[in-house]
């Protein structure tokens, strides 16, 4: 794989006509705070969202999914079992799912979530900093120590890269630490994306909701790797447009759906900055 | 009931002021991701939304109610026992009420569910062409194999009218298929309307919502037929309007409320359309 | 406490500064048709919310906390239960708590959960005038009869000031009654704010989210009742110049999150009009 500017460009341009082409099903089980913006930043890219939770109802679903995003937001013990019959459901039908570890290092029943969903294969683990330093520190790969605070990030995307790395070669995934910067790896190659804009953290569930976009690039990606770098960068690049459009968290959350749904590869050419 | 043009459109523009005048109580057990655009549209056209869901609160409000909208999305099965609880409530008080059978035809537990509550008499019955299809065809009025995927619709709402007809015919209510154009019968009558805009296809729970909005017309309508025509109406000429104003789905959905909120009598009468 | 106009201006812009610089993290136990918009608007003043129900989550979670927001709107058995525990957790760290009683004295079962609630002694009760006047009737504090419908309010603020005043009085905890004039009282002091707009009713849930965005207030606040005031005049006005600047309820929506995000002291010393 190409890592130069242009090609990690293009390829971020040719997977967001992929997704328009193929209306990927993504089945979202995602707290009940990022619902509505997941399930539009979905249309808005031109998948099809599906935010069935019910374990039979996972299980018939799964033939027909693109892929399966889990985000472990608002949990109980009764939404755990279901994301765990949703992602054995996923598995058993080959089907590529990417866990959100929303709030882990925070709260130990997220911890716990954590290792066993884990053990269902994801092929995407994205959070932020401060989450991805916990999950690496949960699997006993690293000794950090700094607990994060609620479920925003106390720390950069730059402290977690070395975490990300340890990730995903202990679990043969794609990791993504979103932050000021954006850190993507598959252990052996890293890519950091600079764009974005800060207003992006002024917009509850935007996270999650990548990783709803996220989903969609998995259905349609040659490898994880590849979709976990072109999702992040149509993200961050449609939040970096539309924060120069808007007046303030709740236009930017507008113009930021508009963004994604009128996002060209011309735009991705012109914007994109590696680190 | 007169259904030339004009008529039809007095009757949805003296409807839409009814609604505003009565300001009725509307129930609306509805999934997740719609439950903030539900209850907003609503309140857009001056209605007073509760989403009352628990089966005590649900016996006890249901004296005060104009009408009870259950939509089936998100299902699990305690939700279907709230529904039908509130399906139970309503009957016994001789309140009104609405199907939306969001995914029937596509998943076992909602062709179930639809089963289940039809018993109970609804009113109104709308979905999408695919979920209209899938209804006639569980209750065998059809023989039609198509079934859809996810919870977007796969069929077109001329493919739906024959299944309407008969489910109209059958469970005697009204029946709406909503798709590039949307078609509302009685099983005897059957209206067709032209108005709309694709862009309500790219945010979420736009149907569910026309679901809880024609709850208003329920409430205030001498007939459920006459509450279909009038509420598929203005929604879909404020949607009209909404995407000559818009740049994406974002800005069109709140160009869309902002409508609902402000549509004219005169607006209907200029732009309706019927097939 | 001076209670003169520019005094208590400068109280609200101080706090309001104060929000932005310690980033309080605020609990919200609120209903599903509120999370998004309460999370919003907390980021929008500057805090950090997180929407934990699970007990045990809530239990781990409370040291860390600045404040803890409970709605009881979208009420179940099991949620009340959630509410509880979080309050036992709050009071157990010495934590503030708000108590926003949604549809109390329309539904009995809301009735059961305030009283459940209250002997966890909260800082501040927060609802409309309906609510309040329900709350002090159900403490027998009042003989008022007039019971609401749905989770509307039906009477005026005026009628609640002196319900208000008694419930502050017997919880000793700070009372807000909002309405036309919101009226904010610790029992001995009230305050009548006059600022604000009728788009507000116009729009689901923000009446939810001021409770949210008080418990930023109460986080940092010297007294519940400073923060009780405080956040009422900041959301108020805040409410006041969307309105002059959006076209219906969505757009203005989109405008008032915006202006929580960027409203000046300035801004409150020009418009605050105590009553």
């Amino acid at each position: 794989m190409k890592t130069d500017r242009k090609a990690i460009a293009d390829l971020a341009g040719a997977l967001l006509a992929d997704v328009a082409g193929a209306q990927p099903l993504v089945q979202s089980i995602t707290n009940y705070v990022s619902m509505d913006l997941a399930a539009n930043a979905l249309l808005a890219i031109g998948a099809s969202p599906v935010m069935v939770r019910a374990p039979e109802e996972s299980a018939e679903l799964a033939p027909a999914l693109g892929a399966l995003v889990i985000n472990i937001g608002t949990l109980t013990k009764s939404s755990a079992d279901q994301m765990e019959a949703a992602a054995t459901a996923a598995r058993m039908h080959a089907r590529p799912w990417l866990l959100d570890p929303v709030g882990a290092g925070a709260l130990s029943m997220r911890d716990a979530t954590v290792m066993r969903l884990l053990r269902h294969r994801p092929a995407i683990i994205r959070g932020n900093a401060s989450e991805i330093i916990a999950v690496a520190r949960i699997l006993g790969l690293t000794v950090d120590t700094a607990a994060p605070r609620g479920v925003d990030s106390t720390s950069t995307s730059g402290d977690a890269e070395s975490s990300a790395i340890k990730l995903a070669h202990h679990c043969q995934c794609a990791v993504v630490a979103t932050g000021a910067a954006d850190v993507v790896t598959d252990g052996q190659t890293t890519i950091r994306i600079n764009n974005g804009s800060t207003m992006m953290t002024r917009v509850t569930a935007l996270g999650c909701s990548l990783s709803s976009v996220m989903g969609a690039f998995l259905a349609v990606a040659r490898t994880p790797f590849e979709a976990a770098i072109a999702a992040t960068i149509v993200y961050a690049i449609a939040g970096e447009i539309a924060a120069e459009k808007s007046e303030g968290p709740a236009s930017f959350r507008t113009a930021f759906l508009d963004m994604l749904h009128g996002l060209r590869a011309s735009d991705i050419q012109t914007r994109l900055r590696l680190v």
